[in-house]
């Protein structure tokens, strides 16, 4: 059974003095987690869409997907953990304990703050993480990246054509990633804050998805202006 | 010295089946290396502003710039090279014969593409660049970059915080830039086709300055979307 799993976790620091967290602003006619949940709300493939975010949130979120969505029990809405990672746990543990975990149990997981993403890049996320355990969306890195210890100077610029931009969705087989996160140390915790690099570190195979240039994450207020001119012209 | 080298040297396959390179399309009432170009102009610290583009835009650009600009003998045209250093090359060429070079002639490198770039950032690079003799603008990265050495799986996830996303302008002594670059084996220049990496690989520090989230360089036609998303609301 597959799961989406919608990390809306974010307290929204970068966006500047907003009064709630990105992911509530209105683009166009619609709150974005509402665009980005409905995105997966329509794929017959998921058994549930549990949306995760902070404790103080999670009423007002259950209040605004009931008022935009038609009346269902397939969306639900779980605290968030302290991490990404914990979040992603929180909605394992709610997947384990009402429909238990087996091999084939997938979660997709995705920022509420990504509401472009495609039915393409949901799909081949499912299917290739039933097939090979761990996915990641990616798009070729376009700019030039440079590494820094020190923040001042530029200590080394990798070779850019080995080099992707992770995007969301990441999927993962659910019962894998638990056994996975819960064999860390708490010093490997705070170092693997990204799901897909635990399983990349413990040494599997992470298949990279082909993601979109207009699957932009909406972080600062710049990216909420390229959102609405997007929503303006594509849909 | 300073000056401005303005690279327009792309022929924009990235932008689907365009008829001219990205460079000449228009954002609003002008194309876009206008609008680069003019903000080089504007900065009196610029003996020149050079720009270089394909043998068989010069005469095009040299029209373009005289439509739009006030008559002048700061900016001028000319054919860059087969790569981007050796364009960067063709500028230092033309400096040294008109002009010389000494160890404080300064070359402020930038995209044609990137029509958004600040004064701020402008004037930072000249100064890092006289004093520290090699610049890169950068932001840090949002995204999670990830590295693939096959194309298809992850081989690592490099720790975020240490990354950044290299934009433009770069700049650098003109003379010490051409004394590496005509130091490099045909093979070091194949691998080292970002000018900071040739300082970088030799040793010298590379300065970095902040650069702003909205110098994107414009790509894709998504990006020429957002150009006009941002001028409609900026300028």
């Amino acid at each position: 059974m597959t799961y989406a799993v919608i990390a809306a976790g974010g307290i929204g620091s970068r966006m500047g003095n907003m009064e709630k967290p990105k992911q509530y602003l209105k683009i166009k006619d619609k709150p974005i987690i509402v665009h980005t949940v409905e995105k997966f709300f329509v794929n017959s493939k998921f058994r549930k869409v549990i949306i995760l975010c902070p404790d103080q949130w999670v009423n007002y979120t259950k209040e605004l997907l009931a008022k935009y969505l038609p009346e269902n029990d397939k969306v639900l809405v779980l605290k968030g953990g302290s991490t990404r990672n914990e979040t992603i746990m929180n909605s394992i543990r709610y997947i384990e304990e009402t429909d238990g975990l087996d091999d084939e149990t997938i979660i997709v997981t995705h920022d509420a703050v990504r509401p472009f993403v495609s039915a393409r890049i949901i799909d081949e996320n499912i299917e290739a993480a039933l097939k090979y355990g761990a996915t990641d969306t990616v798009v070729p890195a376009t700019d030039t990246i440079v590494e820094s210890q020190n923040g001042e100077t530029i200590s080394s610029i990798p070779d850019r054509s080995k080099l992707y931009q992770g995007q969301t969705p990441q999927a993962f087989k659910a019962k894998l990633l638990k056994e996975l996160y819960y064999s860390l140390t708490e010093e490997e915790k705070d170092i693997l804050t990204d799901a897909c690099k635990i399983f990349s570190m413990k040494g599997y195979d992470v298949h990279m998805i082909d993601g979109e240039v207009h699957n932009i994450k909406i972080t600062y207020p710049y990216d909420l202006r390229v959102a609405k001119a997007l929503l303006d012209e594509e849909l």
